[in-house]
């Protein structure tokens, strides 16, 4: 080793010990007859002292080092005159004697610290820069503790990590696939996995019992802010369980997370229908940290005449306690704010519950004060309360005023810090209509099993499904799957799959069918997202060393990019000239 | 869950317990009144046992079960009149007061034993029954143990596992890459990564100091038996070290992996330069669990008139102890496997040292017998041993010797049974010639530090690299990287870069290295081979969940295939028609 210790671990303990380090130069002072240098490495920084007492050559040495140099030295640890409490090596530094560049620097287009001058562009491009600073690389260690954790927990209950393929087949079911052209078989393809979906069904077939893979999977999806082509799942399956057992089992993952990680003991879980996560918080990943829940007037404010709520298929409410003196401007934004395109609402009513016991509204010319109180009584409103209605058609209500539910949060600043709202999401329905495929899909993916039989109104077969949902993020979903080859072969169909269709992309799968499926389920994680929110970190991109950009692209090895022709003959491909 | 009680887990002191076993009718005997079904998961299997006294229907209904069916039992737990000692529920059965069939199976095309019928190819497309006999499930099960142990040693010692991406730059320097077409950048491709060395270095300059990850890579190359084109390694990177920092750290690895997994305290590791390897055994990866060690005659045998010796660069031999009573018939079958086309040698000697202390040799014309006890005293031969002779051109004379003496050791039975002799190679050339390219090529890859300065002759310039080989398999290999930017320019311009491909293939890389990159080094195990080596078996495919075929099929769900024609233009790429 070209070190005796890090940069993170001399103590006062240590004083007298000839000692080597090596490191980065994260700042340089000259004082005079004095410069201190503080290294840097991922385990601390320790201060460097060189005086023109001890080697006047040295210091003039030391001074013409600059940030982010790589540097080995070696000296005596010493008790500092004047501590630094804010680093556990505050109290010492080293009494340089001898030192060597080890490699230069230029320098750095941005400044190496917790808070950078860069932006965001150029630090995708020197990402090696960028994942020197603190914040990036806490994220990076503790994602590397969340990854070890999971595998113990899943470990201890007898799961086994068993690695499946990423050259498979491409599906056209769900979301598009990264296609990978075979050499040897030109013209053909293999496909990138959006998850090991069949093959831990299949890995339940063969008997496996218990298996999870912390995976990349890939999606060639138009990308949003928070959203990479590809991305970690924490990806398990069980047999012979039930609903209850999944929820549990992992459930205790998070748990066990939480506490090994952040030491916080997570309660029980919360567990909310689709339907009332829809009808009460109008998303099925409500954000349970704050309140807020959604009150309903439909039956007491429909057909009183009032033209806006007699055309509505539903009127709905948020309760905002204490904001009954908010300006009109105010009411006026979040007015705006649900009228805006992406959102599409008709308006925004609102009923002050004034400390002075009178009633101010919007629809004070529609209704007598007393119909307001019975509407104010019903959202259980008190003085100096305001309450904020949304009307129209059902799910673009609801939708709305989940939007203005999370804005007012927000703006309000109704989130507490480091607290964190886990709940499980159930009963999903099994199938939606998609309105430009003109057919039923299916809301989780095929290999859901339904609660109950797949006979009556498609619309009503709910699924024997589970999302769980922390902080209004969909951290994890799954369900009982499928294990029958004849209800396989009925969703199926009720996707509007040809009988050699469904043969065509699954038929191993309900082959494998025949040969004694166990009854099983599973659940899978979104690794980034998991570890995003344990990070604190809005952005995936903060806990991915190396992530793309929002076209896709990789910016610091400048992916994707040409090949070269000979590439594309042994492939056997064109590109289409357009 | 559907269950108790695995399948496992049940003793004596289990006995009256009412218990709910599910799992797979491994076998069933009728016997008149009573009816035993084996009934096997992946923990075990357990007897259950039907009876005419108990209930006769329920007898009925189990005479209808096949193997294979997925059952759910419940019953009582009683000792076993006949005991089996052989498995560790042998003492028990369950009394079935309950039966009900979770899911049928058809019959299996190959009997689901340890040893099974099936041919390579049923068993490929099947894999999921395959995948249910023990030999496979037994080693998937260690290779979670071995991931998992790696992981916990690496953390111990402070290594991160960090995610590098899958969806990189096609770099044509080395094999073939898989690529991956971009459908928002048209006519780009992404490659998917052969390994992730160059952003492991990255992660190096980035200060993380210490990284590994269990990861996929790929290679589009053609397959050999025990290639696959997606392969597993376990993938290391240090700081601020030197080569012996990498060879302690890593040979504690492998000791704790066996020490963990098989209770097998292995010795230090021995360490053989490139050069000895092949001087002594013929290959960079000798297998020591057997002597056969190569002596050299070249000075005593060369230029004493017999023209193919005197004509050969190197004579050198092996000696067989006790072998010298071998029929004329053998020889000619062992001259015969050194002279194959594959192997490429003249001729094979031999010198029989007889008991009776004569000697009789195939070259008794062109030596006198003083001569030919003077080879046999410096080869240390004995009476009753053999000694086998090739000589010619350097290089193809060491291999044919190196692939006689493996092939002897497998005929005479000399490799020991489970043992394991570790190596460290050292000192391997830097570059080699590549006849068919004609330039000079890195025999590791062009990251490689060398050993000293890159003046001189380049054939002559040493490597700072190692390997490491466990019973004649290269399981992992590494190097101390260049950390210096004129060193890794130096470096493509003799293997004949332009400075411009040098900056458009490792641009970022050697920009990255005048950020301060410290010293560092690394190396990556072939996961897949080593857990081969600890399962005992010669095919990688038996420790791989799914692999592929040699033709780089996925049998089972039939990959690669055709995509539709939607793909193609969203790709904007065109099948070739030839």
């Amino acid at each position: 080793m070209l070190r005796t210790h890090t940069c993170g671990e001399l103590r006062v303990k240590d004083v007298g010990k000839k000692v080597v380090l090596c490191g980065w130069v994260q700042r340089r002072r000259d004082l005079g007859h004095l410069t201190f240098i503080d290294m840097r490495d991922r385990y601390g920084i320790t201060q460097l002292a060189f005086s023109t007492d001890i080697n006047p050559e040295l210091l003039n040495e030391a001074r013409l080092i600059h940030r982010e140099y790589v540097i080995q030295v070696s000296g005596i640890v010493r008790e500092r005159e004047s501590k630094n409490p804010h680093i556990p090596t505050g109290d010492i530094e080293i009494v340089v004697d001898n030192m060597k560049v080890l490699n230069p620097s230029i320098t750095p287009p941005f400044t190496i610290e917790d808070q950078t001058d860069g932006g965001e562009e150029i630090r995708m491009k020197y990402r090696y820069l960028d994942l020197r600073r603190n914040p990036l690389k806490n994220n990076l260690i503790l994602r590397h503790q969340l990854a070890l954790e999971t595998r113990k927990y899943l470990d201890a209950l007898g799961f086994l990590e068993i690695e499946t393929p990423f050259l498979i087949k491409s599906t056209p079911e769900g979301a598009r696939d990264f296609v990978v052209p075979s050499r040897i078989h030109k013209g053909e393809f293999y496909a990138l996995p959006q998850s090991p979906q069949t093959f831990k069904q299949i890995l339940m077939v063969a008997g496996y019992d218990r298996y999870f893979q912390i995976v990349r999977c890939f999606r060639d999806e138009d990308l949003r802010a928070d959203r990479q082509p590809e991305f970690t799942q924490i990806d398990c399956e069980m047999s012979f369980v039930e609903q209850e057992d999944i929820l549990q089992t992992f459930e205790g993952l998070i748990k066990h997370l939480f506490k090994a990680i952040k030491n916080i003991d997570l309660p029980s879980f919360q567990r909310m229908s689709y339907e009332d996560a829809m009808n009460y918080y109008g998303t099925d990943k409500p954000d349970l940290r704050f309140d807020l829940k959604f009150v309903h007037f439909t039956s007491i404010l429909k057909n009183k005449g009032f033209q806006v709520f007699d055309k509505a298929d539903i009127i709905a409410g948020i309760v905002l306690k204490n904001q009954a003196s908010v300006s009109r401007k105010q009411i006026d934004e979040w007015t705006e704010f649900v009228k805006d395109p992406k959102i599409g609402a008709n308006g925004l009513i609102y009923i002050k519950y004034n400390h002075d016991n009178s009633i101010k509204s919007s629809i004070d010319k529609y209704f007598t004060e007393e119909q307001l109180k019975e509407v104010l009584n019903v959202a259980n409103a008190q003085r100096g309360d305001v309450l904020l209605i949304i009307a129209g058609e059902k799910i673009k209500t609801l939708k709305a005023l989940g939007q203005l539910r999370l804005h007012l949060a927000k703006q309000l600043n109704l989130i507490p810090e480091n607290s964190y709202a886990c709940l499980w999401v159930l009963d999903f329905p099994l199938f939606e209509y998609d309105e430009e495929e003109q057919r039923w899909v299916s809301v989780h993916h095929p290999f859901t099993s339904p609660i109950g039989d797949l006979s009556g109104d498609v619309a009503n077969i709910k699924a024997n499904a589970y999302d769980m949902v922390i902080n209004g993020t969909e951290v994890g979903g799954g369900s009982i799957r499928i294990h029958d080859k004849q209800v396989q072969k009925k969703v199926f169909e009720l996707l509007g799959f040809t009988e050699e269709e469904a043969s065509k992309q699954f038929g191993f799968l309900m082959n494998a069918f025949e040969y004694g499926a166990p009854p099983h389920g599973g659940i899978a994680f979104g690794f980034d997202r998991l570890t995003a929110i344990m990070c604190g970190t809005d952005s995936i991109r903060d806990v991915i060393a190396f992530p793309k950009n929002n076209a896709g692209k990789d910016m610091m090895i400048d992916a994707p990019s040409a090949i070269n022709q000979k590439q594309l003959e042994e492939l056997g491909i064109l590109i289409h000239q357009n």
